[in-house]
């Protein structure tokens, strides 16, 4: 995990814009929200999917770190529109100040939106296909997990159910969306760098992603109800505060953390037929329904 | 002209996510900022560079408005965010309340989130060019011109020149920037559509965009100076009122206005070896500089 991890950032560090470069403030800003932070589920999901695609041709390390910086850049850019006071207004991220604090709000605005521009720049100025056709057809999987119907859909369940309580299907259907849609299309797209599996094996992969997307939230809803700030370095107890409905609040910690273990167990069925090659898909699996923060 | 118009709106009407699907409020927001209003000036240039793009073998229409789709979606979500509070904090667009004032500042965060991510979702879903690996180059050149070395970029230098007397050079650097890169991208795509010009042709369809693009900018400093809030359907002598560095600040309204006719000049002078296939492209140049609204 650890060397993905540095691969990811080392190419974060040379993909960004220099400081150096006008509009410097921007790039700096740029610069400060993605190095040096985050746990890279995302590319490490990529990773392992892209190990999982082949018989002995596992997908190419170089473009996996390409689609794990697009994947970063989408990320990190959720992060800071959605720490705006507009949103949910919090000050602290990755243990730092959130961006519009540490620079101002109009920078974290422009951050954002340069961040997607960048994602989409970055996942079309590389080769991460032996077809170009077949990363036209990625590109388009990003942005759909992005858009209005995907992660900034989610976001908009989310700003109109603060109050409410919701069922456990209406919050697995915001969460399908919020975390859920970029996290199944890590997997399903470094699966595709592989270029080597079928429709019914894709259709798996997209599955598990599907399921550890969502389980990842409800370990999330669990952290945030169970966990300091120190742990989390972001603000905890904050959904309880906001008055957001989370799986604790319509089912409990102890129910939720159940449920978690419920969709690990499902995911993991998911790739019964991968055998080895989905190794480290299933540490993945194991390594966010477990964590502590 | 209203033909392309027509026909664009029609598309965009098509492509945009029905108000009637999930996330309601957000959808409804979408198609509210991008539908009934503007001019279209970036799908009219990649309709005319497309035209002047072929001997006898234009570019496509139907690849040329759904380019101009993904054009005006970027275009949009630029106009919604730059009227957020925390930029240029502006209540009227298009002669119709701003996205945040008809809806919320949360909502239109995400409108223009979700709108950068579907021009890229139209853009990479619909065939543009003969070969794959052209339209991925178009989707590269999309990406860089709304990122933080284009548009957004743009508007980062603008915020960093509030109370500054800038230089000419120095407002040229802005605008190819800020207004610049999306309009000469326009019309750089819709010649890529075509698919048969040479790089020399395209460096001059490319130095033409570049150009007008200034030249609109120069003309909308002008007009902000010089017209009422009505006709322009925005805020009139909002730049004055934020001491915002224009051309008009700069070099006075008249001398502004000689050096629109200058660029426009230049602009027609790069497409001296089209002959009648650029036609249109100089009607727009025309259009661009004279335009009174």
């Amino acid at each position: 995990m650890s060397k993905v991890q540095a691969r990811v950032e080392s190419a974060l560090e040379r993909l960004l814009p220099p400081a150096a470069i006008a509009p410097r403030r921007l790039h700096e800003a740029m610069r400060y929200v993605v190095l040096g932070g985050g746990k890279r589920i995302r590319p490490l999901l990529a990773f392992a999917a892209g190990e999982a695609a082949g018989e002995g041709a596992a997908a190419d390390p170089g473009r996996l770190e390409i689609l794990g910086c697009a994947l970063e850049c989408i990320h990190a850019y959720s992060l800071v529109h959605d720490d705006l006071p507009c949103m949910d207004d919090d000050v602290l991220r990755r243990g730092k100040p959130a961006c519009h604090v540490e620079f101002d709000e109009a920078t974290a605005l422009l951050v954002g939106d340069a961040l997607q521009s960048l994602a989409f720049q970055v996942l079309s100025d590389h080769r991460l296909a032996d077809d170009p056709k077949t990363q036209l057809e990625m590109v388009k999987l990003l942005a759909a997990a992005a858009g209005s119907r995907g992660m900034a859909g989610g976001q908009a369940i989310d700003l109109e159910s603060v109050g409410k309580a919701l069922t456990v299907p209406e919050l697995e259907f915001m969460h399908i969306h919020k975390t859920g849609a970029l996290i199944r299309a890590s997997a399903l797209l470094g699966a595709r760098c592989g270029n080597a599996l079928d429709a019914k094996a894709l259709a798996q992969v997209d599955q598990f992603g599907k399921l550890i997307g969502l389980a990842f939230q409800v370990v999330d809803d669990v952290l945030d109800a169970d966990s300091s700030t120190a742990t989390l370095g972001k603000t905890a107890g904050k959904d309880a505060k906001d008055n957001k409905p989370t799986y604790v609040s319509a089912i409990g910690v102890a129910r939720a953390r159940a449920l978690a273990q419920e969709m690990r167990q499902n995911a993991l069925d998911a790739l019964a037929g991968f055998g080895e090659r989905a190794l480290r898909l299933r540490q993945l699996a194991d390594f966010i329904v477990l964590r502590k923060f």
